[in-house]
């Protein structure tokens, strides 16, 4: 005997189907299990939540209800996943776009729209102006130099002398890497490194994948759990403290990736002639006001404030908003938006550079492959994947233009700044009042 | 002679008509400016640019296109707002829910569903089963006890005798703040307290202000700038040298932030006892074993790192879905995910702590008043804000709701690591396999 | 029958007599308890611990045996104390003097030679070449801001209410302070301010006293231990967790004490001409690349190093001689060298600014009372101290004069960086080369 | 004409004779250029000085005036040192012994005593204790798995292109090192490995050399000054910004130091039964009780504090003491008290572990060859260096008696705090109080 919807809605709301099932009997019982309708049952089943929740709390939710997203997928065994557990639906976030700026990469070359998802106001535009002033002076020069995911495992030693003698074994062993790749059963996953850090009897391995276009997280947690395993195995009387050691780091911030990095690493840099920041921004903007300023607030500022990171003016709002419009992993912000600025007042203008260390990207996984994000991906021309591991040209293109959108925004918010009052006008003028 | 819809997108095409000015020609031109097609003209500007973008890249981006989302207002010289500059639609994210989690709050004292916005699967499911384990243990008491938003301008004396007297009469002064106050014109922002710091002839003036439901950043810079205005009427000789010193510190890792606090500080605690603990997660998670997890993970591994604000398992995941579901700004992930997580064994089980410093949260302005986000607020009863500066239940019954969520993800990852590999396991289960 | 000094060698020897007793035994025995002779026993009991030390080693040490330091004490019931337990003798460490310089100070408004006690060749060197420079330029205004001691006991509430409702009775009740201060038996420690910080149950009160010219710590730690003691007499069912949480912060680096200070916050400034620098130190050297210089190695470098208090030359060599020549606790070195240095070009020369947030002092107490140290101190018009808590102006001349140290240093040593490989040279050519 | 002593002492104090050549000129004329007289030349010298500034202020200082400390050389042109400028004498500072401790190292490997310089009592007292629990229980483990000393240049490359062209060359020219020893005259010193970070344009060489015995300061900023030089060389259009860039990090607190190792890095362990904790400490001190302390003091409040690297009870004080004894240079104490203290309560008892991640230590240089510096390296069997680069067994087991000295107190401190209100009593009672 087949449910109908109205079945299914009952019995949900009763308790009896638990939420995790909710796509699956719907797609068996409802859509007869036809492949087709893999995500209309993922539809049914958010629409269903959320006639529960209105029901259970009498609030209405039109929206969210009238919302479709679908990343749904089959399992091998025929359960059928939503792309995240509990879906009702989707939230919507105002996207806009500025540029297009003109950027001179490895992986990009020419004029770049930038799509930006915020709430903030001031923010599209902000972007919008440095990109203006960087397009006319003639473009922003990107690199990005380092690539590479992360993940520290911690295991315990007897004692102190095993866990270096283990660690010495690591350092010093040219077939390592050779010998461990094998434990890793993800074609687009592989191990590059390991940087082993003894704290007493407890060994932290920080490995080091590479993981193509992919973000990685997910793989190289498998992947350092599948090596950490394998070598346990000829480690007797060590124990596994814990897959993750906060060493990684990943969505804490931390000195270590920016030092090792972790994901991409991105330098920028561009020259502006005076005579163009006064026009662009305001008069009495110029390379010494700019200088002026990104000493006082981006340095000495936040060497009082007590960062480890934030040596500049607002680079994660450019990054928050380019990870929301390109479906990133949003915690990411957190280490993605370390980042140093240097503004060096030269003959006749400004000497502008950005350095992002630890930006985590990805083209696949998450909310890369579907909806809005990949159509913001295809607009900067970095949607899909490659086919191999170090196949990974899109998620590099992806990071030279996030790098961009990041030095567009903290080159104006500087200008603005080196202004005097400017930045509290701007949000008076553009913002809509918030209170 | 009034354009149709046609030829304002061809003049946009060609550049006459300016990004910033679509809107208000939309409205003036094809809706004679009827103020009941403010919307209407904002989701013509979208569309147009979506064009636009479409002919000159050959990307098409039809669900961007179709997507509608609503924040437009006008301004009183009849220009239209579109809630941010060069709209091209809505970024759509996957919203799921968890829960309900019982808590025992100041603004909440009951059962609450935790709608979650997130692209990462197993998300959802972590809050899952960390507000199961919560509930079944009688809830999770909450505790909010900080509530101001921070700007802190530099200016600079002519010496450093001349700054320490300026500095001395703002901290010894018992007036300054009533004197300073009529300098905000905003009536949802009130001024509090400033704290002075010096470097040499530069002072910071941390200035900390009552913003009511809003989280406050626009009204506060706003009303910090008139301050400083008013300060250096009466300083001759001095100068401001940025508005935004860094110390605020806003949008940057930051340990002024740990110390004095910025938007909310939250504190939640929760005994489970041991039976329950190895019910819900494994066999084998207990007190101790969640304690030594939390310690190696989180103090020893994140003090190898070089954190200064991220002792905790993966705060940042719970506050960016959080964030994003009811419509936070996402750059204050980076700030409002500084947590310490405490893990103490006791009698028979586990005492659980969750410790939040400086979380920036709003029920008004930004991206909270409309869409999506304002029902998912209303879903939790934070929708809407207060008539006065000092109303600010909904925000503060939100800020004990997102540190309900931090608690049960971490709670949930801690006892997932407490158990050996579990972490990697449940990614590899749930996951879409990101690559 | 009372002992020679030979029996009491050949016991103490033997191990018959512990180390803990020899001072008292040798003046009781060999003595006869005359008043006169406490520095003979403690002598004495430092050349028979020299004795046994080289007949168990077989290692000779004439000059440390030949070494007499006395600060020895007698106590009420008759024991001998010789200031620091298991004494052989004295350490000897070169010292010279550098300056005179020229200070504008609130306490000290004139020429002070700088005692520096040091193995470092080119160290006196470059304090005395920057007290050049700065004497030259009309001298170095100094400006001490702060003066406090903390300590922060960490006691623990039954639940995160209970540890907020005492936080909140500390914050408001304006009588704390006062009906605590009784507690505090040493009339020379006086309570100030309580910071509490909340992480769950944990409570951390960071205690501020005045110490009078004492820098303080022991009298602190027996003053809050008293005064944590009476708090827990009125909190049933809490404990105390620690006495001292580390964030009092003591010898440890920790940017509470850069944010809250502790000890002495000194501020110091100085105007150099251009053609002064480059005559005093090198041709090139000018506001200018000094200001450049010193972004980059002070903010730039320090930034990417992953510091916390540490945006300065080299402050700790000016403290740590300084610091030995007057007496102070050298493991204090650690957060007194907490250091911002400023260069800021200006219109024909260079402003150079100093900030030393948490330098910790004294003039009683340690070393200071005795020997070479108080020999020092005369020097420079520090030796002694005030009649009462309040009367401090000892301890605040000796910040004024470290402060003026630190500050011929740091500007020494940027303007020999500023002039390419001057460092490099003047260590060879000063140095007596190290290897 | 030579002359006498008086008029070489009217001379000066007369400023006829600068204090840079008092040495030198006392040799000539006084001593007739006679080899034997070098020391007294320069013991005239300090004793002119000091009658000089008796003289000019009015105190009068015999005992500096009375010391004596021999480190003077004479260089290649006659000229005469005196080891520091200026120099006036010696400062003593009082030395105690504590232990004999039993270690179980590389390069130590039997009872040791402690040679502790300080003014603070108590502090020989605590390493005694910490001492004694570790001997009897075994002895401590220690281990010296990293020697290296770095320095780090920074140098500017016209853009960031050519930057990152060079980085990757040194990242990938196996035989740059071999082709960059040469500029390396001094035998003693000897490139090991760069490490190169960007930002922007600015590329920083984080060298590091092996020293041998020295802790090499000085030969490693000669030698890395050369290296650079050299590079610039085949480097046109390329700047040095500064020899040293704050990355080296020398006498600053830097993360880089924890993660990247700095002179030394060591561990140790013991495990210490929790009856002999009770006994030798406190009733109630146990492998438990000491865990829970340590973490709450040296994790949870260190956290808080806004550390980098201060995760100990107090390290500093033993690192101070030490290097004072042993002739160190003094400003290394800010960075070589890194350290990561870990108090495991294992079955039975309790299994301590001390890392400290770069201690700068020497047997050779700065205070080390003369002196009551030398003889307590004597003591500890630590005098003396070897006769090549390689050859560093004096300055390893340096490293680990070093070591030992900061587990011993921070065991001892962490047993007191245990135990309670201990801490503040036992500096009540040991203390001569202060004020």
């Amino acid at each position: 005997m087949t449910r109908t919807m109205e079945d299914i809605q009952s019995a949900f709301i009763s308790g009896e189907i638990k939420t995790q099932h909710l796509e699956t009997v719907l797609f068996t019982d409802v859509y007869a299990s036809d492949p087709a309708h893999v995500a209309d049952a993922c539809d049914a089943a958010a629409r269903i939540r959320c006639v529960a929740l209105e029901a259970s709390t009498g609030v209405s939710m039109p929206l969210i209800k009238a919302s479709r997203i679908d990343n749904s997928t089959r399992t091998a065994d025929g359960r059928i996943l939503a792309g995240i557990e509990g879906k009702i639906g989707a939230c919507l976030m105002p996207m806009g776009v500025a540029g297009p700026i003109l950027i001179h990469g490895q992986y990009v070359d020419g004029m770049v729209h930038i799509p930006l998802a915020t709430n903030e106001a001031a923010l599209v535009a902000g972007v919008q102006r440095g990109a203006k002033a960087i397009t006319m002076a003639g473009g922003l020069t990107t690199l990005v130099h380092y690539d590479g995911m992360s993940r520290a495992p911690m295991i315990e030693a007897p004692d102190i002398l095993s866990a270096r003698r283990f660690i010495d074994m690591i350092l010093t062993d040219p077939e390592l890497i050779g010998r461990l790749r094998p434990f890793v059963y993800d074609p687009f996953v592989r191990l590059e490194r390991i940087e082993p850090y003894q704290l007493g009897t407890k060994v932290f391995l920080r490995m080091t994948f590479k993981t193509g276009d992919a973000m990685g997280m997910n793989g190289v947690t498998k992947a350092s759990a599948d090596i950490t395993r394998a070598l346990l195995q000829e480690l007797p009387g060590w124990k596994l403290v814990t897959i993750s050691s906060n060493l990684c780091t990943d969505k804490k911030n931390a000195h270590i990736n920016v030092l090792n990095g972790r994901g991409k690493s991105v330098q920028t840099e561009v020259f502006l002639p005076d005579e163009l920041l006064a026009k662009v921004f305001k008069p009495g903007v110029n390379g010494r006001s700019v200088e002026k300023t990104v000493f006082h607030k981006c340095y000495l500022g936040s060497a009082l404030s007590g960062t480890i990171s934030g040596f500049n003016v607002n680079a994660a709002n450019a990054i928050a908003a380019f990870f929301a419009a390109t479906g990133q992993d949003m915690a990411h912000v957190v280490s993605s938006s370390s980042c140093f600025v240097q503004a060096d007042a030269v003959e006749g203008g400004l000497h502008f550079m950005v350095s992002l260390p630890c930006m985590e990207l990805a083209t696949i996984g998450g909310g890369t492959l579907f909806g809005t994000a990949r159509e913001a991906l295809s607009l900067i021309g970095c949607s899909g994947f490659g086919t191999s591991v170090d196949d990974n040209t899109h998620v590099m293109r992806l990071a030279e233009i996030a790098a961009a959108a990041v030095t567009a925004l903290d080159l104006n918010t500087a200008c603005a700044q080196a202004a005097g009052y400017e930045m509290a006008d701007s949000h008076v003028r553009l913002a809509r009042g918030e209170s």
